[in-house]
């Protein structure tokens, strides 16, 4: 199993989650989260001179799913998220060792 | 080293972190995140007709521990999670490579 | 690649941003989490006796990195982020398998 974790612009939550929808993913769980990329946060023109938003506010993806399918869903995240501006998001994946379902008691694949 | 990863009701942290407590766990970490399972949120009956909310609210638990004391930690969050009902929640569980207390600089084993 | 997760004092967030800066880190999200360490949450003495708060707030840094640069980084967290107090906070590293820069498509180091 892999988590995949997706660091988004908060507008494109509901594409990306409409997309992996679409492809068969249910299972999402989503924090609200503030970042910089490689730009160092954002410069904005003030009245006063320039100003630096350090961190904007962005959305954090996680999503655990069968190491067969990890693909098709980053494909979907990554169509459904992309605007092609800076500040767009990152994908992150990372290896997963156990899943519970806590309900039943399920554990490993039929628990995703 | 591991890190349990938890996704549980908001009224289940207190057996949780009770049950943890009891079972020898003192160090967790709880965030507020929104998510949805399986059964993709939750349809709602409202005057106008059905409405589906997308994300509930739930806690995501994360607590590193020793590899020898996993089971024991995932039984006492499944134990005291668990209502019966859909939605109770997840565990994951991952790998971690090093952990380091800031205060100490202790690395490893003894600085979980 | 590797991620940093370190949980620290709200009020070193400034210093500890600032030094990875200095030491060449940009890519940085933070959250806003509660946690307890070793010491179980706080005692705080109160007109009707002892009162425990069981979780305090914290903030949650995750940084993705390559391997050979993980160890710069942990050391500068910790040398910003210590007071010298209980409750500084720790540095936890996972194994990444991939990365994706979602404006280009860019994988794994360059994508970092
Ligand atoms: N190395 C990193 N570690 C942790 N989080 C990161 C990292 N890089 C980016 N992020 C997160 O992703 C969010 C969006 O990053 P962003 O899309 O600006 O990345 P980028 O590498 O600068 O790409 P771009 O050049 O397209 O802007 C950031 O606000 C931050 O939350
Ligand atoms: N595959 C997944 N990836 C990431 N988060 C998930 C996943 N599945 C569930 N979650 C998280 O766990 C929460 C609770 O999920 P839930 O208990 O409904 O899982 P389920 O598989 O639908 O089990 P049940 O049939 O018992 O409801 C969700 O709101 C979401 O935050
Ligand atoms: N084992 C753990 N698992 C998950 N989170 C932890 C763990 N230990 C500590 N944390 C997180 O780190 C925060 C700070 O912990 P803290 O610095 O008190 O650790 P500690 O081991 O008690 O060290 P110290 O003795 O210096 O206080 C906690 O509030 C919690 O969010
Ligand atoms: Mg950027
Ligand atoms: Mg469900
Ligand atoms: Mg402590």
């Amino acid at each position: 199993m892999k988590k995949i974790e997706a660091i988004i612009r908060e507008e494109r939550l509901e594409p990306v989650r409409k997309a992996l929808e679409l492809a068969g993913f249910a299972g999402l769980t989503v924090t609200e989260v503030s970042g910089r990329g490689k730009q160092k946060g954002v410069p904005l023109q003030w009245r006063v001179g320039e100003y630096r938003v350090e961190f904007l506010p962005k959305l954090k993806l996680e999503m655990i799913c069968h190491d067969d399918d990890c693909q098709v869903a980053v494909d979907a995240i990554v169509k459904a998220a992309r605007t092609g501006r800076i500040g767009d998001g990152k994908i992150f994946i990372m290896p997963v060792e156990q899943v519970v379902r806590i309900r039943t008691g399920e554990t490993g694949s039929e628990a995703v």
